[in-house]
């Protein structure tokens, strides 16, 4: 038995919507934020940890895996769900904004981009049929289109330009994914700072017909203001019937923002990153546990959490460990940095589904702007 | 109700024993492996994870914990157990072996060691009574006496005028530490390569008395069959009543060797600073992980081995995330050493109890001369 790609809602609070989708390894309850396992880890983490703090998806970055171990070699040993250890559903991304981040290493033509490799300066070529062929052999089970992410700023030439690129590639794409049952492609909007483009662009990804779409172009450097002035204009252009994908995103107070505008899923490496250099999330504000005023406290991180770094330590012994460069503070504080997002997801999806989102919202933002509270 | 510390011994075979030193914090079960956590942590390692694989008892390291964070800072945050958060037995070592090993950063005097930090080049002094004072502001379960580790090479007039000084020092210690009930306090044999000074040192250590006996000296670049030699006219000389205690050892084959001649506790960084760097210890050898051969291995590392570099993951995984540099490779590969070392001390002291040990030992050579197999 067999379940197919599906995306269902179960309720909406303004445009703010929670629902679930459903594919062969398991269920993602949306709004759904997804950890980041570059290379075949979500750094830091055993994946049994991962899922405990709450994670139904992983992403997973074709540029890397293609490059080390090799899509082939996943292949040949089982898929990247076997060689990772983490049966459940995984996204990879099409390898597209890492290469195109390849400044001075790549060219881009319309066949796709030739760029070399950040490892050993080998040659190698992405294009919209072979990042399906990449993303078939890693086994994904939600594929992203080949796209270009347009720069920021551009100016509204260099945006259209870059859009219909993207769409004659997510044409492409569409047409190598073809028939995969039980496996999903989502299109990405592009357009830039301009709505008129993204508007076209929704269009022709809906034309082409996609099982999700995902807003790209984004948290490239426009800022929160900006970013969520986009998505006021750009969401609703995408179909409320399919899940909508914010790409890279973010901090805590970005997810809030989309989420509340009807983004369903997102990705983002910031809280294993931050975790590795020492910045907690927590309901009451990011905490740098590096700070010499965490030298002396007894108190957990974050009361009331209960990932091992709150349930185990005091502030002081995180401090300590992460001055003294120990590998436990890169686990404790990655862990922690889950949880608290895994906690954020779980309490937006409660509140859409309550209908209280907005009072959800407002006890987030006077938590975040509250701050830490100082030690006795 | 407080347990004192105490060790009986349940069988013996040969020279090998087993038995269990009973503290107020929890049983060891000897012969014991003890993990290094260094400066408050066993490096990439949770410790429930430490205690899932079998340890008993950890051992902090003195000058480490001194420097950073300090010593009273960890008594004021409640001691060592709760500041690691490992409520079983702790050991830990006089800090003399570290200063030591400050080639140019330190000065012995008949009063301690002056030294320098290495980490901000600030001088401090450890004397047997300010040892004694760290260990118990750390909280330590069983404190090892301050003493010199006699360099290797050493002539005979170095090693005794060393070993004088460590049984003045000994007796020092003893002295500082007093009455501590639940508390052990352990004396250090030294006496370089010779085995009269090591009687001499093992007679003087039990007319001042101590709750266990540590081999001191050893390990120390004489090589293996030195060491098992020293060991084979040494161990004698420590009251079989009480534990025996070899200090900083070691490979496996060396804890074999050790325990066929009586030693009931050993520490080492190796299974986590080996497992860091790929090397991994097997039934069969150790294992470089990093070895391109593990490449597209789909086996697990070691058969039968419930760690979870070994249930669930490949060889090529392994040797993937350790090429990337991933820390989960640190967290793997530390855990199934860290397995490995105490399934090894399981099988020892079942042997020692069934009266098999030689065929134990026998089995374990043959397993270890046999070498890895190579993939199919």
């Amino acid at each position: 038995m067999t379940t197919q790609f599906g995306f269902s809602l179960a309720a909406a609070d303004g445009a703010a919507r929670t629902g679930v989708i459903r594919t062969p390894r398991g269920e993602i309850r949306t709004p759904a934020f997804m950890p980041v396992g570059t290379a075949g880890s979500v750094k830091a983490m055993l994946p049994g940890n991962v899922r405990a703090t709450g994670a139904d998806v992983v992403l997973g970055n074709t540029y890397h895996l293609m490059l080390r171990p090799g899509a082939e070699r996943i292949a040949a040993l089982g898929g990247l769900h076997r060689f990772m250890n983490w049966p459940r559903p995984i996204l990879t991304d099409s390898g597209g904004y890492q290469v195109m981040s390849l400044a001075g290493l790549r060219r881009l033509t319309e066949e796709g981009v030739r760029f070399k490799s950040h490892l050993d300066g080998s040659s190698h070529m992405l294009t919209p049929e072979h990042s399906m062929e990449v993303q078939r052999l890693l086994g994904s089970d939600i594929v992203m289109a080949f796209d270009e992410c347009t720069p920021y700023p551009a100016t509204e030439a260099e945006a259209r330009a870059s859009m219909e690129l993207s769409m004659r590639w997510a044409e492409r794409s569409r047409a190598a994914f073809g028939d995969r049952p039980g496996h999903a492609l989502f299109g990405i909007q592009q357009g830039g700072m301009h709505p008129e483009l993204r508007a076209e662009s929704a269009a022709r990804l809906q034309d082409i017909g996609f099982d999700g779409y995902a807003l790209g172009g984004l948290a490239v450097g426009e800022g929160q203001e900006m970013m969520l002035r986009m998505l006021d204009v750009s969401v609703d252009m995408l179909p409320a019937q399919k899940p909508r994908y914010l790409m890279g995103v973010g901090k805590p107070g970005d997810i809030v923002g989309a989420v509340r505008r009807g983004v369903d899923m997102m990705d983002c490496v910031l809280p294993t990153r931050s975790g590795r250099t020492g910045q907690a999330f927590t309901a009451r504000g990011p905490v740098n546990l590096r700070n010499a005023r965490h030298r002396d406290d007894p108190r957990p991180l974050e009361e009331g959490c209960d990932c091992p770094a709150c349930t185990g330590y005091s502030r002081a012994f995180l401090h300590h460990v992460l001055r003294s460069g120990e590998a436990v503070s890169m686990i404790l504080l990655s862990w922690h940095n889950l949880s608290y997002y895994q906690r954020l997801m779980s309490g937006l999806r409660d509140a859409i589904s309550r209908g209280t989102l907005e009072d959800f919202a407002a006890a987030f933002e006077a938590g975040q702007q509250q701050g830490d509270i100082a030690a006795p």
